[in-house]
């Protein structure tokens, strides 16, 4: 990541700040409030604002239940309460925002999530940045034979150079038209004097899936949670997820307690169907279980086996 | 309104907080933080947290409109511009939180405002306040004859010492009763020691509507503009628009700019349909104009005179 | 549940109706469409339209997932996988909409479910139905001694008869001064032709919460599932839990296989923290477990002996 | 737009079920169901599914408004009434289903609507289409000078040329690379049968943003309207016009009540703000109007004027 002389001056002047507030505020996240922090080759996320801390979730919780929660003596034992126990709205108190800059293409899985405020960058109006995503080659894998989404083995450097060659080239080529196309380099010169150029909103459509974008992005923690627990997941794609890591450790400077109990229920936890429970009781009774009569299908059945580490029962 | 011991204790601890941030602040609205502010005979509002300032609106546009917002050279005439043409996802980026008292009646119009973020007491767990909303004699209005859903005329002195005696005599006769179901008063006191009280959660069905309740909300500056725009109009129900009203008054010291955009734009403008405007554009020519063949009905074609203060023209 | 003579006249005229349509369509559900379903003493729930069936999730999926779905050959298959692994948007494909009469206290915890669609009778409008809700003596529990939101035993008979004279009385007086107010009966008669009545927005302060609203509830199948999940639990209050066990019912007949897999993960599994996990593998390898240095909290202990049904490690 | 032999088959099976329903259909939308509306040079919309018709708007406002709503005797009359002021919930109780295939750099315009369910075909598990969207010449107009984000002159022959030869070649090459990488061909051929294929989830991202993709897109006739009023406006890209436009029909042949009142006060209708109104009055009453002292910006005065027809008075 190579900040530009604009941005580096912008960073300097928000964290040169200090203001007064009556607000709560969370000393570690202000520690690294507004830097970036570098993802992927041209990519960063920065936390740029914030509402709320643990605490809050604990004041408006408290508000709920009156004085019911006076028996829960601690924030601590609270917070893991309302975790364990799928309480959502009291985590809905806190919110943040992120500045992050992205490939397009992670860009789209990322918008799925819909329960976020979005500013992205336009390129109806304005020019993308000469920047694409380029793997490195220990994230060049070859496509599972096993999982039709997910990655298998890394490929050898011959073949992974050749498709670095490939990504390369052509996001320079479709880049180089894209601005022949506009009349315009990305830093604002004219190409020829005489000629006009084509509408920015179309010529845009030029551009690889691998062109950094970027936005502003806003959620209340409830969502943020949910949103890493999907894509700092090891099932989600790499590239997503090496975004979802550094916002986990953005949470845990936010909202220490709250970060604890998500990674115990949520991240670290699993789950277990009414079939599964079963096998699971027979199991701890030191009772024979089987694959037949159990109603899980294979593919669940090794699911289960391999939520509890029970490698030798894997069939 | 009359505040318990711990809530102005409560009011005093955080008013008290002087934290440094190096998040941006609305100093206005730093004055009047946590500070109660009186609606009806028992009910308030308080802004507990807020994220983000009119600067964040316009950082918003920027990043998404890149070198295209150069033109318009003021943050003033930047968020005119996108409040003008119902630009929204910029005005998402800012945040408040509200900790509100209203009565029931009053909760169940505002809950219908499905995207915010909500903390409600809850009277499964705990007693609630022993607190009625009795209407001033001069609203107490008979019920409109023209609209179905309006007031009409004020009631004259002896009707609205009946009402008010009936609302009064109910309030309190249904919870005395509910306090005698729970065995237990709205202080804690247990009322027979060899009994024992109904579960709270059934209990609170004897309650009246005009029981206050409580709440957290937290919404953000779109959506609490949309709110504003329903409840702070003529045409709302007077006990929410006198919450409204005051929250009017909190944005006004939080976004001045946005704020001034927004009761320019959307609370004193007006829509017109494409019938409507044939209408006005005849108008202006001086030409002669009848609702026979203009394709409005009656109530239409008032509505539209009326907009534009042409009360000759009514119907 | 007694429906009026319009309600039945309505219902007939709905059900009467035989269209053709190239729509996929749920035969079982087309059974008991616009149906009135009894719920408590005057309550009940109607489907009144739905849009798409068990293929409609399956046909979602598989444009998702294209070719990578063949391999799980039978729509059960997938269905089933969709549910275990938390795919969320193919059951959003589905849409039901419900007809629902309920006391108001019900439809307020109803109303927190905020990814619905509703429309609400309006007592600013009309007059409330003079329907109250009251127990049957068998839902009239004390209040929990260990839960602070929950039930305990029954009320003795001569207990739950005078809770109920209360509740019954204070319903009626307060509907009977509401009528007073109004001017007007419930019937629409006119009390006394040479007075005004209360505005209707006023007047319905006076009414207590177990009095009967309705409502057009309309939602999509993930979110009903959400609400069920809830909502049909044994810690939700009885009164909501009646609702929903109806309503599950309806679902079983228009997605029967979505219906399956939704009893087998969601209403009939359980989760398992991190550290609960640890537990479980030890107690299958027959080590010895105990709470000191397991890092969880004797509720915590209790509630993952629980799920398990291993009663004799309870503490 | 060239539909496969499988597409084909898919619709045809689709439009010859003949079910039958109680539910309300709508017959001049059952006519087209399923059939795909070619949009640009390979898109289409289709529509799958649908729930209610103009009746169900006006059942949910009757429910609501209850006796109130008696006066306005048409069904007609009450869906104007509704659209004239801004009431929402009866809109969102029909809802409607899409097949869509669009180009990926619409699509994330698309997309920034929430509001609805969307099942996009993923291309972690799959090859997408050999298809980009090639502009025909008539659309292909350079930056508007005036605008940023708009459209101005159509280009040159020659010029035209230049750039459909641009984004045809690059669109080919890296579509050809794409397979390279993946070493499979669209249609599922094995290259190279010693090698082994990049993942999926990586390969994609060579693919340039004119790259068709589809989803099934799904929302409420109130979100569609939302969308249509800003998508179906003169002000969007072309390209997402077209897709509005004819969505625009498909509302026409499924509510036809509604459209047209959508239609008149929502797409034909202005608004004008609260300094607008003022200048209108001067103008209606034959008094002297100026931008001086109007409150109003020049661009501001300028959009009033056009939008009334007011030519001669832009400055």
């Amino acid at each position: 990541m190579k900040l530009s002389k604009d941005q580096i001056k912008e960073i300097q002047d928000q964290q040169s700040q200090i203001n007064k507030t009556k607000r709560v505020t969370a000393p570690k996240l202000e520690e690294i409030l507004y830097e970036a922090i570098p993802i992927l080759d041209h990519g960063f996320i920065r936390v740029v604002d914030y509402m709320g801390d643990d605490t809050s979730i604990v004041q408006s919780a408290r508000v709920s239940y009156g004085k019911g929660t006076k028996k829960v003596s601690t924030d601590e034992g609270l917070i893991k309460y309302l975790m364990r126990h799928w309480h959502s709205t009291p985590f809905e108190m806190c919110e943040i925002k992120y500045h992050i800059k992205l490939p397009i293409f992670i860009a789209r899985q990322w918008i799925r999530h819909r329960t976020a405020n979005v500013n992205e960058y336009s390129a109806r109006y304005s020019i993308l940045d000469k920047e694409f995503y380029l793997p490195h080659p220990k994230h060049l894998a070859a496509q599972s034979q096993s999982n039709r989404q997910g990655r298998g083995d890394i490929l050898d450097e011959e073949k992974a150079k050749k498709v670095l060659d490939l990504l390369k080239g052509d996001a320079e080529q479709t880049y180089n038209n894209y601005e022949t196309m506009l009349n315009e380099r990305y830093d604002g010169t004219v190409i020829d004097e005489n000629s006009v150029g084509l509408a920015r909103e179309l010529a845009r459509m030029n551009l690889t899936l691998n062109t950094y974008t970027q936005w502003y992005w806003k959620t209340d923690l409830l969502n943020l949670m949910n949103f890493l627990r999907l894509r700092a997941d090891q099932h989600a794609q790499y590239e997503i997820r090496a975004y979802a890591d550094a916002m986990l450790g953005t949470v845990k400077k936010w909202v220490p307690i709250t970060y604890e109990a998500f990674m115990d229920y949520r991240v670290g936890g699993t789950e277990v169907s009414s079939k599964g429970k079963i096998i699971i009781q027979k199991l701890m009774k030191g009772e024979k279980v089987s694959i037949d009569n159990s109603g899980l299908s294979k593919r669940e059945w090794n699911e289960l086996m391999e939520a509890f580490d029970l490698k030798d029962r894997l069939i």
